[in-house]
């Protein structure tokens, strides 16, 4: 079992959670800890061998925890994604190879794109893939149509990989801290569109890319994984779009993998990431 | 205050020592906690924003802890070191500083060289240099005097920043787990003398240094921190050097740092260290 | 063009090179050149946006150059690759997925694998995959097979990507520089079988991966990437495997990248590489 | 001798270049070139094992290039340094002792303080220190009163070592290239001041610094070097800052090596650097 709790400090909360998973004989695998003294918040992942009935445990936990405590209890990594996609292979693949080994801790249920250019990536491993185009159609009305497609599937996490629309407060909402997106710069540097030839007008020496939950703000959401490398005065925007593909395909997978294992929290737009 | 406990791992642990910290008003602001399931040992750091009586908490620990629990607790961060050096300034020059500048977490209570070299730059700092050359005497004779010297002060770690001698087993036996060293390789690779012409003959295209604590096995001893740079076919064993001692000095300082912050522990060849 | 040149070095070789070039009206846009002092060897790569005659042209190199001169020209950069495997997925897909977007700067020709495991994602990219069991079998007699199956394609490296079989030197003799192989570890450290698990006993705090050429001293051959990454104390040897995995993938496709774009030479067991 | 060489880019430059140092019998140990396609514009750096006279080699290489070639030789590596800083010590300490050891390529001449809190580690170095208040006076005040100090100096640089002051257009423009100035953030992310509060309050994974050339432009000015290091949720400002100013230090430092070793060109905003 995973369990995540998060709420507002005060003393002895450790005492009162560890004295519950004991009672309830629960070994401990592993137990993070983190309290975040600015806003004087409580953070804790506990990991534990055996397993027990789940509301009696979440009963027992919110008798010792404030009344402001978030309890998550996951009983086995059984996570379900749907990834929306527009042209761009490179993300996408690298979920699809490790949702066809088994290693995503995830299963993708579709692929959605407002281009069909990904239908044959997906075909070959047989995952859904529906095309809804966006032309000619209000956002209103495209996000109408994603949202049906959406409602045929059970998910927990809606993953922008490399999605190249910008989603509407109104959507967003209905999924808090359940989007992800890949975004191609190292936030806050470079928002908005065309990063890399920002990069290169700019003359950087590094460039990087930020999975982070999406929220109303483009592309203020909470980060969850962030990476650079180097680049130098002989990178063309070309290349460093080429360089760029390939840490937004690893810092995706290092989020994806973070997320789908319980070790991320959302405070406010910040996250707090057990490792 | 900070807490550090080590023992075989039972269910229960946390919840008794957290309790004993709740009993005794100690407010956590930071707790770490691991378990090796390959050992079956229990890791624990605790950081408190108050204090308490010394004894009292030992003692109240004792009872919920195993027999074969280590239990430290240091009530401030007043460390003191003694430097080992042979001729070469880099590692010893940044410590210095720091020290100079009260950013060491600790006080530089002497260095000791086989070399007079760097007896300059000791001055500089008003730090006692003693010179104590290794010429004409057998191994034994010149610990003997670094020993002698060594016992005038009282001192928490013995750092070796570069310095060019092997430690008899005899002398290290004497400060297990309080001798500090950096080598001039990523261990394993390239154990032993002349690692950078090491490096260069095999074309490598990583170097790296480690800092390790010293026990009788020559570069066996548990390693605390370990980084590496890139190298290419343009750099000669000489540039390797020169690169290799940016980051010697780099990865003693973040070694120094942890070891003096109490985050480091130390269980058979091997460290568990909380960043 | 890419024009690749190895030779003992002599005062007036850029000249004499830079002239043949001016002179045959190639407009280079790029030029690298070293020098290894220590070998007194030349090497340079130079990139024209023109083409010329390549025989017309080398004949015209070989007049300024020394006796012992290697020069390689490539028109268009259409290389062919053979792969082989055993088990693991990662190295594999990762090429099948730049094969199939035309991102790779070459063709995959063929898989073949000592097991079948991996026929079904060559499949799934219309990879011609060839199953040579090794049991019950020789290495000569293995490698007799495979050698035939080689023989009806042609390539101009043979990658082993994840390849768990040991080459007999008789097989690599006759690939002289056209072998490449990922390494689990960080040469020279870990030589061997179950690099993960040693580093995990000797309790380093980062791994790496090496991707070099095949020769007949096993993981002795010229090194072309490393790169490296954290771990800690948190890291079993199954976690080491897994985060291996992601490195291994990584210095691989550079590897290819490095090689693919003819910017590595060899010379002796060392590279030279015009990144 | 080293040769920085920097044009419009035409056919047969190399040539023209390489055969003028051939002609003089110097002996080429590297040469690095390098062509801006988006600008057109051709970059070379050559380093000699031996000597001429430089009128005559400069007078030469004007005959090969273009009119607007600007050609920079550097007999020997003997630069000189003035260094402007505040308060922050780490910087300054690092160049000093660099400086100390002769291991820095350049000497410092002087260091001239808005405060007089650095006047006691110059002491230590027996580096003229200059205490020039900026209290109560205007900016144009304090400059001139800078001025008049660096004219009693010959000097190539101006390093600002966490110098808090932004200085005029007016004075910066009487040193085209030759300001180096390190700056607390990853440019172009977290501009003007406290970046570090700015990157906790964004919850940023990673930070980093910038060094770079000065211009009229605040931390618009060419990038020479930056680097990141990974932070998280543990990190609060005050910890960012600790952690920046150690990367502040590598970045300045590799930056000075770089610079002094005549491996930077500026081209508009941008630089090429033959690392």
């Amino acid at each position: 079992m995973i369990i995540l709790i998060q709420c507002k400090d005060r003393v002895g909360l450790v005492a009162g959670i560890s004295g519950v998973l004991t009672q309830l004989q629960l070994n401990i695998t592993s137990m993070r800890e983190y309290v975040a003294v600015t806003d004087d918040r409580f953070y804790m992942r506990v990991a534990t061998a055996t397993s027990t009935d789940v509301v009696q445990l979440e009963n027992a936990l919110k008798k010792v925890l404030p009344a402001d405590a978030e309890i998550t209890i996951h009983v086995k990594p059984d996570k379900k994604i749907v990834i929306l996609v527009t042209k761009e292979y490179h993300c996408l693949s690298d979920i699809l190879i490790r949702n066809h080994f088994k290693t995503l801790n995830a299963t993708v249920q579709c692929v959605i794109g407002n281009h069909n250019t990904l239908k044959d990536i997906c075909d070959r491993f047989k995952v859904p893939f529906h095309y809804i185009p966006h032309e000619n159609k209000t956002k209103e009305a495209f996000e109408r149509e994603v949202s049906a497609q959406l409602n045929l599937y059970t998910f927990n996490y809606i993953i922008l990989a490399k999605f190249m629309r910008i989603l509407s407060p109104g959507f967003v909402a209905g999924f808090h801290g359940k989007i992800i997106n890949i975004h191609h710069s190292f936030l806050p540097a470079f928002i908005g569109a065309n990063p890399y030839r920002q990069a290169f007008e700019r003359g950087v020496k590094v460039i990087g890319a930020t999975a982070h939950f999406v929220t109303d703000d483009l592309d203020e959401g909470p980060i969850i994984v962030q990476q650079t490398i180097n680049v130098n005065h002989t990178h063309t925007t070309a290349d460093m779009i080429k360089s760029g593909k390939e840490i937004e395909t690893m810092v995706l997978a290092t989020a994806l993998k973070l997320t789908l294992e319980d070790r991320v929290f959302i405070y406010g737009n910040k996250t707090v990431v057990f490792e």
